[in-house]
């Protein structure tokens, strides 16, 4: 059984939170009962992953609700200032939004805002844990016995409420006794897997190498990688996915290679009020995260830089859909997982 | 007229090079009468550009002939250490031998070794220069008066001994009156666009704009691309062309968007005795180039890094060679530049 670190945690009426930007050298818990540090942290990302961010969310509203006078009353614009953290982050104005019905369902009944919100942010938090655990099932059950998986950014207990979507395939899979290998995508401008993903298996104790973003086509063409597996941030009605920039790349660089490629997300991540992709907003990175992001800098002043965050995978490259109700086909025909 | 900064000068019997591992931030040239100091400095990649390698390359010798004691006499040991110090490099190895051949025919005619070496040396670099200005002719006539341009790595002043391969074709075109804008990738593990393609396009006036190397598929797909142009380490008899690791991806990338892909190359980058890509040993680069490149550590310790130097691009997604005696067709056929 992998004991994960837990990198959101309510202490009384408080939250823990991992502050992920100082991995991998540093694991620094930072504790708050102010919601609008949890903003920061959350636009920082300090605190990252769509699951992490919809419960980090949710646990917002309610140290909003704990510690600020008079937040019931101005509760809407408190949950907009919340969803306003990452826009494209769907699953952050769903759990904002469930803890807001919460509140108002348990009002009527005379409760206190507080206490409901809290509850239903736990709620959130342990539904999260359960959706990983049914991903991973779903998802290990059509990994064979030894398999190379690539995957891309970071999908695991660092972005989550458990063990993660689908790094949490991988967990799963080892946890059933099969031999994993991975590859991680050091994923640029952040740095995500690198920093992240590497250090979160290999405190699991399972096999991980880091690659250059640009590497992950030679490894497919040498015939090293069984299958791709990476996580979803918004997916639209039509299958279109929105995650972590390089992720179209990587399926294009699939589908070229006949690489299965399969997206892991609760259904949460499913917008229906999305037709497709070409209506999803795409929300630029500042420049200084691709000209001096680790402490030195890396191109001349005053450069010109176009950094997306996420970028749209057409449904048509994606194999298929790992989802915590089973798996879903995606619009990628004949390469399926053999 | 463009006038670039020299990366490499014969001062005397001494070579003056840029260590281009300090740039962006600092340009700091080196004086040295030392061979062995050249050949560190291609291994450090502080001299790097498969042309700019084999000048300096025969820089080398002529320094060994110069100022070692006895060197004529043990000539082709030198040579051999010099050409292994990037085995990739086939134009080192064509450079060194050329000085080593001028220095036999000399010799039995009673002239000095050294003042021979040099001379070819001379010679060698100043034919780097034309060819250089060829294949940026060749190249820019293909270009229309407005057109973006995608580029790898860094092909430009800083990696030749004139305005280099690809980015001579941009600063031809750009010298011809057309309006030329560029999308730099950043080029992973050792950030070659960020730091050195940036930096000499800035400098000339070029507009530029960086961006992750996994962002190119966007830019692909949102139709922002009129072509990409890329260098060669070394090009096989059959097509396939051995340069910088993520040339592969890019070529995939741009096949799949029916985006034109253009390789440039002096007709010394071609070797004949080199059948395919397979026959191509690829190096590996250190893992700390991955996990500590920026100045401070962005992966855990004691990580699995798989980091090769160079891909290789098959022929069939290459449109076309630019070469200093004109173009080419590659193998993929029906997306010619438009």
């Amino acid at each position: 059984m992998i004991t994960p670190v837990q990198p959101l945690q309510r202490i009384g009426e408080g939250l823990r939170f991992l502050d992920q930007t100082r991995l991998p050298t540093e694991v620094l818990f930072r504790d708050t009962t102010d919601y609008q540090e949890v903003i920061t942290a959350i636009q920082r990302l300090e605190i990252r992953g769509a699951p992490a961010i919809g419960i980090a969310g949710a646990y917002a509203l309610a140290l909003a609700l704990s510690h600020v006078p008079r937040a019931a009353d101005n509760q809407q614009n408190i949950a907009a200032e919340i969803r306003a953290a990452r826009p494209t982050a769907v699953n952050l104005a769903w759990a904002v939004d469930r803890v807001v019905q919460a509140t108002h369902r348990g009002v009527s009944a005379g409760q206190r805002p507080a206490v409901l919100a809290w509850q239903e942010a736990e709620t959130i938090h342990d539904e999260d844990r359960a959706m990983c655990r049914r991903i991973g099932e779903f998802g290990a059950a059509m990994i064979p016995g030894h398999a190379t998986i690539l995957t891309h950014c970071n999908t695991g207990v660092l972005a989550t409420g458990g063990i993660g979507t689908a790094l949490g395939i991988v967990y799963t899979a080892a946890e059933q006794g099969k031999t994993i290998r991975v590859f991680a995508d050091e994923t640029r401008p952040l740095l995500q897997g690198a920093r992240l993903t590497t250090w979160e298996l290999q405190q699991a104790g399972i096999d991980v190498t880091l690659i250059c973003d640009s590497v992950a086509a030679v490894l497919m063409k040498q015939k090293k990688i069984d299958l791709v597996l990476v996580g979803a941030d918004r997916i639209a009605a039509n299958g279109d996915t929105a995650n972590k920039i390089g992720t179209y790349a990587l399926a294009l660089m699939a589908a070229a290679h006949q690489v299965p490629f399969y997206v892991a997300a609760p259904m949460s991540t499913f917008d229906s009020a999305t037709l497709s992709g070409t209506d999803i907003v795409i929300e630029q990175r500042p420049a200084e995260e691709v000209t001096e992001g680790f402490g030195k800098r890396t191109a001349p002043p005053g450069l010109a830089v176009y950094s997306p965050a996420f970028d749209i995978t057409p449904a048509g490259l994606i194999s298929g859909f790992v989802t915590d109700q089973g798996i879903r086909p995606g619009g990628r025909l004949g390469d399926y997982f053999r």
